[in-house]
């Protein structure tokens, strides 16, 4: 039996977030109706998920030792997650990003991911991986992933992989050290090009020994297949109206991965993610909309 | 005589400028090539500016006692401005923009100025203003500026109006306050709408009794008129390959304000004042690329 612990890796970034009327379509200025500024990325927005449902969770990552990372760290400090293993790179720059939301909740987003941001994972406390319930990896920190992936499955913990649109090649090399691979759409579609969807996971679960894989819809839900399955399971949302769909698929992993160590049934863990996904999308403020566990329950009970 | 002491007032932003190849005409994520951040906004890029070319400079302003609040006192500590006037309101939030620069010098600016953050002008420490050498305002802070414009007059300390785009009774409260009304070119024509620009500041030069009137054209350079002229004065700038526009107006007035208080004739400081705005044009990251005395010299005599 697992512990409850939850390890987070991936990307951080200091988003700003404006709620604009309208993208413009040329160079101009717009004022934005409100804006709010979150400790983000999709790593970080799984754990502050995974944290504001009760679970226990920690964070590793890296920002630079910047008035911006200071900004990141305080902004995490109100959620209960333990960012004592987020490494602050003696020079280096914090990542931000600017997200613009519009009122239909298209949005565009900006990201600067300063490449000098030392990438070395030799710092992790690997240690602290044994006995941990679960790790989370997003594709943003492919050597920091990589071996936390590695270290857990030596230390038998189980391994979840978001796998978000990132280059193939990347996307192949963690695949197989995931024991749940939960992809984004336009992810899966870069791997299995011209298949439709559920066909591609076909493609991919045959090719691979994960106990589940799954591709996030939106709207729509999940689509899932446990090993061995011959069928795909489709697991519906809620009906919402969406504000801003920014940090959704976060949410869905991070409560992905906390109904794992809760020991909810696949389907039932299926559902929640997509009902805290949902419940985000109703709300502007990118990850801040994500809910707490009574929201979840009320929502996916009704 | 006056002293060499130059009071600023106006908004300040923390600014996140993003350079990209081309603003987007849909949502969709956009990688940036490159990013900073830089505290701004009008007054505080001009009092940037002032320190760099070497003049003594303190910023009347407010933000917000929270971490962005402390990002825009940690950068400004990079400059020689003082900022022991700046005003942080208890529970306020500082005023954040973010700006996308593409590769033609286009941009996209996206300010949130929050209405909450107190604009009560009570606190400012008028008993400084005696004894400076000119104030210079912004009209993102009216009931500041107005506050400072009146105490200066009394005083018999010079002041200098950045007249950018603001609503024109806002602009024609302050106006009548000025020694120097010195517009941005939209300002200009919002008062005198369908005059040609010579036309609408010899129209907005009849009204008043400042000692200088005057419109920032851009790579046209600037037209000047003083009190009584019954022509105006067209300062040329220098040919460049702009990169980046955002505060080339702040920079410009930064520079005449210096050149005022350093005792540099008018039309020497409109030059010296259009230079060290082209040369902030050339550079990609807003009032981060505002240039020292020596460079604006140099290309000025050449």
């Amino acid at each position: 039996m697992g512990g409850r612990r939850i390890i987070c890796l991936g990307c951080a970034f200091w988003d700003s977030i404006f709620k604009v009327d309208e993208i413009p379509r040329h160079g101009t200025k717009l004022l934005a109706e409100q804006a709010v500024q979150a400790a983000s990325g999709m790593a970080t927005a799984a754990a502050a998920t995974i944290a504001r449902l009760g679970g226990m969770v920690e964070l590793w990552t890296r920002i630079g030792d910047d008035a911006t990372g200071d900004a990141y760290l305080q902004n995490l400090a109100l959620e209960r997650v333990d960012t004592g293993q987020v490494r602050r790179v003696p020079g280096g720059r914090t990542w931000i990003s600017t997200v613009l939301v519009d009122r239909a909740g298209e949005r565009l987003a900006v990201p600067f991911a300063d490449p000098a941001l030392d990438p070395d994972p030799g710092w992790l406390p690997l240690a602290r991986v044994a006995g941990a319930g679960a790790v989370l990896v997003d594709v943003r920190w492919p050597a920091g992933a990589h071996a936390l992936l590695t270290q857990a499955r030596r230390d038998g913990v189980p391994t979840v992989l978001d796998a978000d649109i990132a280059p193939p090649a990347l996307l192949r090399d963690l695949i197989p050290l995931a024991d749940h691979v939960l992809f984004s759409e336009p992810a899966l579609q870069s791997l299995v090009p011209g298949a439709d969807i559920d066909a591609a996971l076909a493609a991919i679960a045959d090719g691979i020994d994960a106990a589940v894989i799954g591709v996030t819809c939106g709207a729509r839900g999940a689509l899932i297949r446990r090993r061995g399955d011959r069928t795909t399971l489709a697991v519906p949302s809620i009906p919402i109206a969406v504000q801003d769909t920014l940090n959704a698929g976060d949410v869905w992993h991070g409560a992905y991965v906390h109904g794992l160590v809760e020991g909810w049934p696949l389907e039932r863990r299926v559902r929640l993610a997509n009902v805290a996904a949902a419940i985000k999308c109703e709300r502007f403020g990118g990850r801040l909309g994500a809910p707490g566990l009574a929201e979840v329950m009320a929502r996916a009970d009704t």
